[in-house]
């Protein structure tokens, strides 16, 4: 049963990502709620160690995000851009001085020696966020974007290119090779629920999914094939359910549904539920989706219907406790 | 005779030198004043290299400086350093915004492997710089000071520590194995007049004097000894003079005065000259120390005395004016 002593584990890329952590974090105390970050967009920019997702995740979280983006910082300054712009040098990704601050300390204690759970950590208590929040891994997997105008790393794609480059593939560089950060496969192991958060299934999830170790600890546990509960005294059950960043057919921010069309796919709920498949026992998909939970069930995903779009605090907070409640449903 | 075609070079530290090399700015052509600047306190700090001698007085060229402090950006903001001080990051040196930007995109374009000198002019042109500002050499020459309390990195001493540990002694790290940066013996040697400023001659002048080639370039020229001018048309003359950084045994900003204590020489114009000893044709000093004038001149230099403040951009002009008509009176 999902209440506040449940433990609850999110995976995360950037905005929706961050939307419905913090709509969870709204739900449940602190020490029952850890949310897993992509680190796939991570890049270098000036030297400087980048962190798209877990930055948003935890301005999110912290407060401190622009609340008209979802994204960078509120009340945010760009004196180092513009100077940085007037000496000629690179303007295609947009530094904000309070956004900066975080890329400098970070990259000076990764020099240091220190690994990015650490000092996401430290971050997290100097900016106040209680839940625990974990980049997937420490090591340094960064995304390429497969294109027609070849291969190119995501930022570059996303930022510089804007999504334009029709996507062929990805590649999660040295993922296999990678380690879950301390606590990854703890928390998993331990959640009750798993909340695939509606974010990029392709660049968001699938390179948490990849780091060694991360699926197997939750596809290990599905309700259905639970091998712990039958002999009697404990009863250890895990829902995993996914909220789709996919509705109509769009998503309200970022490349999800032009990655699914280009890669011959055509973009739907469905094909978010498809995408994660056995990972999955519960689902939830907008209301404009409904017609196409039928279909989603057949996969032997239960569905919730229902307002996914989370424009204000309050709808977040509704979100997830909807998406709890759901979650509940199927633990019962 | 110095007038608007004379080549002159300035050799400057921060803050004093960056005062008349403005000063002299306003007197000369463009084309004709050289800049040649201290970057033995240069250091690298959060992954970027700093730069605070060329920095001050590009800003100050530029008209960027902070008009109150003589150093640092005007209209500066500080969210990214206040970013940092929250996330617990080292709080000893302030940077600002607008510098930020300088030191970010500096530290991209060295990683790249750009110089220091082809950076600077760069910056300079982008700054609307019209003079020529060069880094005395391209290498890396860091000042380290030997103190009671062991040896330390420059800014350590300068910022961290407040300048508080006693001086022992300098030493300028692989100096003797740096070259000048393209185009500094070109100047040097084409000068009629080099102005040495009112810098700190231990750690701010010293360690370009100690750059290869420059001390001989600029002693191989001394007036008394022109070889040149003797059999006829091409009169070939330089006058070196130096305008005394310590006034009534103080110093405007900075720990020149205390070093001199420190090492056991009482401070004083007197002890400028001295150090500077025969590198000089002229010193300039100021009114409450002309009593020193005779003494100054009893090692051969000549002497003028006169108000060395510069609090205001006219008393910087007035200054330079003075400097140059005195350089005039000697290469007569």
């Amino acid at each position: 049963m999902v209440n506040s002593t449940t433990k609850v584990v999110a995976l995360a890329g950037g905005v929706g990502g961050a939307k419905l952590a913090h709509g969870l974090a709204q739900c449940l105390p602190p020490v029952n709620l850890t949310v897993i970050v992509n680190i796939g967009d991570d890049f270098d920019h000036m030297g400087l160690r980048i962190c798209p997702d877990l930055d948003t995740v935890c301005y999110t979280l912290a407060g401190l995000a622009n609340p008209s983006t979802g994204w960078g910082r509120a009340d945010e300054t760009w004196n180092v851009f513009e100077g940085v712009k007037r000496l000629g040098g690179p303007a295609w990704f947009r530094l904000g001085d309070r956004d900066l601050s975080t890329h400098l300390e970070r990259t000076r204690r990764l020099r240091q020696g220190q690994s990015l759970s650490r000092i996401t950590r430290d971050f997290c208590q100097a900016w106040g966020v209680e839940l625990t929040v974990l980049p997937v891994t420490d090591d340094f997997t960064p995304t390429w974007v497969y294109t027609d105008s070849g291969e190119m790393p995501f930022q570059e794609y996303f930022v510089h290119r804007q999504c334009q480059p029709r996507v062929v593939g990805f590649r999660f560089e040295g993922v296999e090779r990678s380690h879950p950060a301390p606590g990854v496969i703890e928390a998993l192991r331990a959640a009750e629920l798993v909340v695939i958060c509606p974010s990029n299934p392709w660049v968001s999830i699938d390179p948490i999914l990849a780091v060694p170790g991360v699926r197997d600890v939750i596809t290990s546990h599905p309700l259905s094939l639970d091998p712990i509960g039958e002999e009697g005294n404990v009863v250890r059950k895990q829902v995993v359910l996914a909220v789709s960043p996919i509705i109509g057919g769009k998503t309200v921010k970022g490349p999800a549904a032009k990655m699914y069309t280009e890669l011959g796919i055509q973009p739907s709920a469905l094909a978010v539920a498809r995408h994660y498949g056995s990972v999955l026992n519960g689902f939830v998909l907008d209301n404009v989706d409904a017609v196409q939970a039928e279909a989603v069930q057949a996969f032997g995903i239960r569905t919730l219907a229902t307002n996914t779009l989370m424009p204000t605090s309050n709808e977040r907070h509704r979100l997830a406790q909807e998406a709890l409640d759901f979650g509940r449903s199927l633990l019962a």
